[in-house]
Order: C-alpha cells, then structure tokens, then sequence
C-alpha cells in the first residue's frame, strides 16, 4: 500500500463520513402526516384511549374559552367535546405539516368539519382549525407537545 | 512522512471533521425568546409594521372565529385586534419556548393579558393564548410561521 493508496482511502473516508448527516426528510415528514392521520382516525372514531396515548408527556393542551390542560394526566382527564357530545361525527384533512431539519420537532394544522346530528332539526356544524406541534420520541413515534384549536365559524354561530 | 503518519493525520481529520455540528441549543432557545419578546413589544407598543415584519413570507395565520389568513401579504392586510381596539393594553409572558436540535424550526406560547380602557365604567378584560411556530431565517432571525391563539375566558364573556 503507498502513501498515495493511503491518502486516496482517507479522502474517501473523509468524503463519505462527514457528508452531513442524511436524514430523510420526505421519510419523516411522511410519519408526521401518518401521526396526524392516527390522531383523526382515532377522534373520528370517538377512541379517547388511542387519542390520549399520542400525547407527548409534557403535552400542553389549549382549549379555547377555557383553562389550559397541562401534562399527559392533565390530558387523560379531558372531556373533549367530540366524546362528551352526543351525535358527533368528524372529518379532518390536514392543511400543513413541517419537520425541523434534525427530524425530532414539527408541527401540522389540520381542518376539521364537525357535524353535530340532532333527532330533530337540520344537524349542527363547526369548523374547527387544529394545530399541533410534535416532538419525536426515543421509539421514533411522534407525539403532540402542545395542542390548539379554535373555530372558524363566527362566535356564538 | 510515514505511512502511520498519514493514517495519523487522516485519523485526525476524521475524528474533527465528522464530530456532529455543535448547535449551541441554550443559544438558539434565548434567540427564540428574544424574537418572541420583539413580538410582544411591537404588539404592545401597536406599532403593526414591525408585528408584520416578524411573520415568514410562507406565513398562515389561524384568528379565532375568522378565515384563515395566507401568506405575508394577507398577514399585512390583516387588520389586528389591538390595533383597531380603541384603548388596548397588552401585556404578554412567555410560557414555555422550544427550538428543535437543528435549530431551524421552534415554537412559543405565550399568555396576553389584554386590558380594554373605557372612556366610562370598568375596563374590559381578556386573556389570550398566543401560539407561534417559528422558522429560522436564512439571515439567522427568527420569523412566525403558523400563528393561532384563542380566548381563555368563557365564551360571550
């Protein structure tokens, strides 16, 4: 082996071992979408259990017109409103998610069109915008740190 | 220069050039805290060009009961409570403020205690939750990306 042999391989250590690290930000803009989407399929599907379990530990929740929920025990002693009303039904499209370039922070706003069915009358309705920052976790799932919503629709409407 | 020199050196290079890139995160964090309190002094001193010049061209903002405002024109034609309010006075605290390991993406809450002078009988009085995503600039400052907040008073109230 020459010095040259040498020197060709560092160059080549060099060239691939300091490349900045390769995150793959399709991948994991693609699994925060996927987070979303369980989160709505879990509202939609009135399962406060699988709601509650992808809240982050020190997860902030704020309600709007009311006091701010605080902590995953704080979480799992919330009343939302999509189970403690009788004859919702959810649909939710996410508007748009981003993830930090280290891949352990972002965030999505989602619109949701609630439809509140009475036994009588024409059905109740709410649009409602929430918006979510995550943090990844050391298993790599993504979990809300901090929860806000608010209506779209005029107040008192 | 010896074979084991060169590899010494190469090792050297390696050992420097692929250590990972040191974000000095506790920096990042007190920008981000500064940026934010740049916010609330612009807000509380009603001066709407340097609340505008915080927002990210890319910038969506989410007001309570309202459309959802697109993109930094919107944004500047968005005509901001405080500022058509007669007699507002603001007063905000940071409540919690993270910036992700790559430092390119962060977020705060704040609490806005919001004071309404009336020319008779007590002011009026709300409190808001003012919720931000952050994205840095490629100038290094940090500029709003998602702004939402809502009320935390009861409704009508």
């Amino acid at each position: 082996m020459t010095i040259y042999r040498v020197l060709a391989v560092a160059t080549a250590l060099l060239a691939t071992g300091c490349a900045p690290e390769t995150m793959d930000l399709e991948a994991e803009r693609s699994a925060l979408r996927e987070a979303a989407a369980s989160y709505h399929a879990a509202a939609t599907a009135k399962n406060v259990q699988q709601v509650v379990a992808l809240y982050d530990e020190t997860a902030l929740m704020v309600p709007p017109n009311s006091d701010l929920v605080e902590g995953l025990e704080g979480v799992g002693n919330y009343r939302f409103g999509f189970i403690e009303t009788e004859g919702v039904e959810l649909s939710f499209e996410i508007l748009r998610a981003e993830v930090a370039q280290s891949g352990d922070m972002g965030w999505t706003i989602s619109l949701g069109q609630i439809t509140i069915n009475r036994p009588e009358g024409p059905p109740g309705r709410d649009l409602v915008r929430d918006f979510h920052t995550w943090k990844k976790q050391p298993d790599g799932s993504w979990k809300v740190v901090v929860d806000m919503w608010n209506s779209g629709l005029p107040a008192g409407g």
